[in-house]
């Protein structure tokens, strides 16, 4: 099969003929229908210290993806061939404390398939059973594809009450698009977009954020305690990563309101503790991947429901050959999500 | 002034003139602009043994109203004449332990107003600041008049989680249709409205219910089955307060699921609590009027963000004096909510 | 190997000689050294219809054990032979929706060990990797072999906050005294235990319940009232399964108070809903089982701590060629855990 | 009456003659029996930034204290002359958003007494009818004036779960230390003290703390992963406001715990949020006082059941007089809790 591979300790990826990767008795072959790329995916091709640090090259990227099972392991008894798929690429090992207690999206032997082991940047890819997820063969195939991503963002909005709140999304990349749609789509009663990019702006309106702000160029503080008359938001969901950003969210917070941390930041980062979370008294929760799976059943419900209008963000699609104009794409912040169409 | 009067221990109100009512200190003294007919108000009508054992006429019944400020006592600060309001007619003692702990709404010392001293079927009527709900004068003059049971509605569908839930309504009364509309508008994926009167059905459809089933003629529970994929509702929201309604809910939640009773039985109700509570690891939870002021916070931002149809519920608009008739139109079942218009 | 056997569809069981169980790839063969019974273990014996409609004999039954692992399948990681274990005898599929949220405890295809194959009467048993508790060799024998109720008693405290409440244990069998120590040990503030029988009294006495009040002879509520200061109990663990216990916990039972449900009654009972639930604000969780695998560390870190005596609960030590006497003494009222050492 | 006066905007007190301060309806005068030194006393005695920023002298500061009520104004009713008493010194506005949905703790306008209006190092103080804590005769005089900073531990170790958690309290001042024996009383199943100061190490230990740890010259985090099998705390309560207490708590804490904020740091803190809070899935809060009047209830509740062993905290009685020798102590680090008696 032709597949996308990261050949070695050094910056870009070629494409090759490999053989179709074999699977065991309780694992899936799945044929990659449609795959996308995320911010990690650039991370592997520009062959960053995390990339150096983590990744055992040969490899095949690519965790977002969706696809149709072309064959099943002895063991599995849940898909068959010609099954609608996706899947949770984080392979919990189930035996951990954070496993066993229900918390298995922060597993501490966790194994990502297309960072640890091949992924899906490739036209066939292998998925242990209990990671698949069956999709109703009726959802649109680009869709299909970035429940990843969806799902970090449903993480994130639903590790708390968001019904008739006012949110915050800080940082307007994929994940923070797709935050402002699952957070009106579950009641919330503003949604503030807060964004430098002026093209990710764009984005937000489309999604139909009530209010974005361009925190370069604005007081974005001082409009949100004017709108939410002197309180400031219920909701912040932090999805930069950025320290300015950080400190920001946790400036136009409400006293009493909660935080989602997304966004990894680079470096640690200074915040003002006293003022923004112990006199504000606030609950700040990281948030790690998706909840296995209770987060998968909520993006299906909402999918299912037509609640999440999510086309905006596609702002691309591929060829998979054109792997490397993606990355361009990516790194100039013109483009938001990239569909790729497989390799044939 | 022009009020409605239970004049006596007996069926029937009149209309009478009665000297405006003195306020104290604390209070505030509002004109009323709008006001609307509860089930209670029902129960006081036909003076039935909850009303003989629980009123003291005579009284002003009325406790869903709107109005206008037109004086307030010397202590009182966060409104002033001319200002738009609601109240919360619970009138909560502030020093039990329900109330010091945060749970006002099931206070132990709990007066009505409306039913335990004068409510808002008249030109004016005297609430306490502390209950005062000040409101943005766009709103809706039909909606600022039905808070209190759009409270009820809110409080059940917020108990617990929402989004991305299948949800069964049981009992379409004005309260039930409301909850139609808070759980579409905080995101759940589906909603089951469950009621055997003809008309209600229909009103449940213009509520935009996803399934409308009849109890009486239909096998829901198998209909339910199958459309979940036989697992069952994630929540059920009991609000007939009919015992065939509230066996049938419990039947048709999933295991694992959660329940708000907010119908009220008349009499002692025979479940089979192995089966459909403690094998099925269910959470129920009892629904008593609207938590202060939580849920008022909620149905506020709700409403300014349009997120609520409520239209198709106000059945019927009368003039005060035509009370009578009101009452009627709420027993033969034809009517949901009806909005009074005052007296002059 | 040597095991009580139920050999039919009628009462009674025989110890007969049968083959050492064979194990799969992903099982465990456990030595038992000691076992405890449960009122399960008396439905089976007794042949009653609940046993009917659910055995296939020939069946050994016995679902509290602990032992030494004798050997494992090819698969196994996790324990190796010489650990010292006990096990969830719940048998989740792992792929219904409840299993895949975090309420495996209410799996949709519980298979238990003990009721639906083979269990722990015997010399030795055969478990699947994934429900065996390694335990710590220190832990002493007895409570090893007690842990499925233990944690019954803890999923049931801890379904809900206990630390500076009031609880009222309603029914003192095993799980209920257990209960009372889970909740000393978790900062309850005053433990009330009712209970009809004598015997049970005084365990409860002996497992330091702060009340111990016999519903037969005392007016329980009257007392509550007075020594709660009027508002009643904060939490109540309905443990009994009997009609009237359950109703009396509930009319004990402060507004605003929460409930665990765990005593399964034999028929559907007649509940005052709007009194004990709706006007009360009432929280009530049906529990099954013990959550996999939350409860058992739980369980764990309150026995390691040391926090538990629960000696007082074990009445009985008899080895398992005497398990018909044992039945006789459950069924007396005289015993409560009855911890049986294996056959030869 | 005497009085300890903050008489200018410079270091120091001054003891002096004061009139005996009136009471409005709805307040109430309480005879000073017993008080007690908290940190934010040294702040004000040594007039630095803080103080100079928030204080309005002349002004009586002391905000721990009990006492008995020597007259009530006349609208008070739910206390009398002669009752014991302690108070919630956080006097919030009632109307604030915060106040309305129960977080009065962080009411947006709050006012403290012994900080904004005059406290309780005199032999009279008045307190606001709400605020008042009526207490059993029969609580001890020195637990009785210490429940203010008792009730900031019992929030910090209340605001998530508790029993059967490991815990690690960072900084063994006052707070901490009544930390260590609230989590022991509410079934912590281990409770780690870390501390750089050696008294307090010995009072940690005189807390019954499980570790008792230096973190100047032990390797804590190497004991920590050792003693958890690997794991780390489940819970952390950051009590000591210093940068390298933070980022050690953070760094001990297991993936997926929660924290409790509850130190004030100087300046803001660089943290690594990456990860400590957003891979490790932790759950982070920030406590401001205790809350109103849930925390208050728990403490009675706590203290009546006799499960907290506060005395050894209790490390100084000094007479109010010596006002300035109790600062000195506290300051050399060799005092924790210092109990004041009257003034004559």
């Amino acid at each position: 099969m032709q597949a996308i591979v990261k050949t070695g300790a050094h910056p870009g990826v070629e494409i090759r003929e490999v053989p179709v990767p074999s699977y065991g008795p309780s694992e899936v072959l799945v044929k990659v229908e449609s795959a996308s790329v995320c911010g990690t995916d650039v991370h592997i091709y520009d062959w960053d210290p995390w990339a150096e640090g983590r990744l055992r090259p040969p490899l095949i990227p690519g965790h977002e993806f969706c696809g149709t099972v072309a064959k099943v392991g002895e063991d599995v008894t849940t898909v068959r061939p010609g099954d609608f798929v996706s899947a949770e690429m984080h392979v919990a090992c189930g035996k951990c404390l954070q496993c066993r207690i229900g918390q298995a999206h922060v597993c501490q032997n966790v194994r990502i398939i297309g960072v640890d082991s091949n992924g899906a940047f490739a036209n066939y890819v292998v998925i242990p059973e209990s990671n698949i997820w069956k999709l109703d063969p009726a959802l649109p195939r680009e869709y299909a594809s970035i429940l990843d991503p969806l799902g970090n963002a449903v993480h994130s909005v639903l590790a708390g009450e968001i019904a008739a709140r006012s949110v915050a999304v800080v940082g307007c990349g994929p994940i923070g698009l797709f935050a402002i749609a699952v957070a009106r789509a579950c009641g919330a009663s503003a949604v503030y977009a807060l964004e430098v990019n002026e093209h990710r702006r764009d984005l937000a309106h489309a999604m139909h954020a009530d209010f974005v702000l361009d925190p370069a160029r604005e007081d974005v503080a001082a409009e949100i305690v004017k709108t939410t008359g002197g309180i400031g938001v219920d909701v912040m969901l932090e999805m930069s990563g950025h320290p300015d950003g950080m400190r920001l969210g946790f400036e136009i917070l409400r006293t009493g309101g909660r935080v989602s941390l997304l966004g990894i930041p680079a470096e640690p980062v200074e915040i003002d503790f006293a003022r923004d979370i112990i006199f504000k008294g606030a609950t700040v929760v990281g948030i790690n991947g998706r909840k296995m799976y209770e987060t998968w059943f909520q993006m299906e419900a909402l999918l299912r429901s037509g609640k999440l209008d999510l086309l905006p963000v596609i702002t691309h699609r591929l060829p998979m050959a054109e792997f490397a104009h993606g990355m361009d794409l990516l790194k100039s912040g013109e483009a938001s999500k990239i569909i790729l169409t497989p390799l044939d």
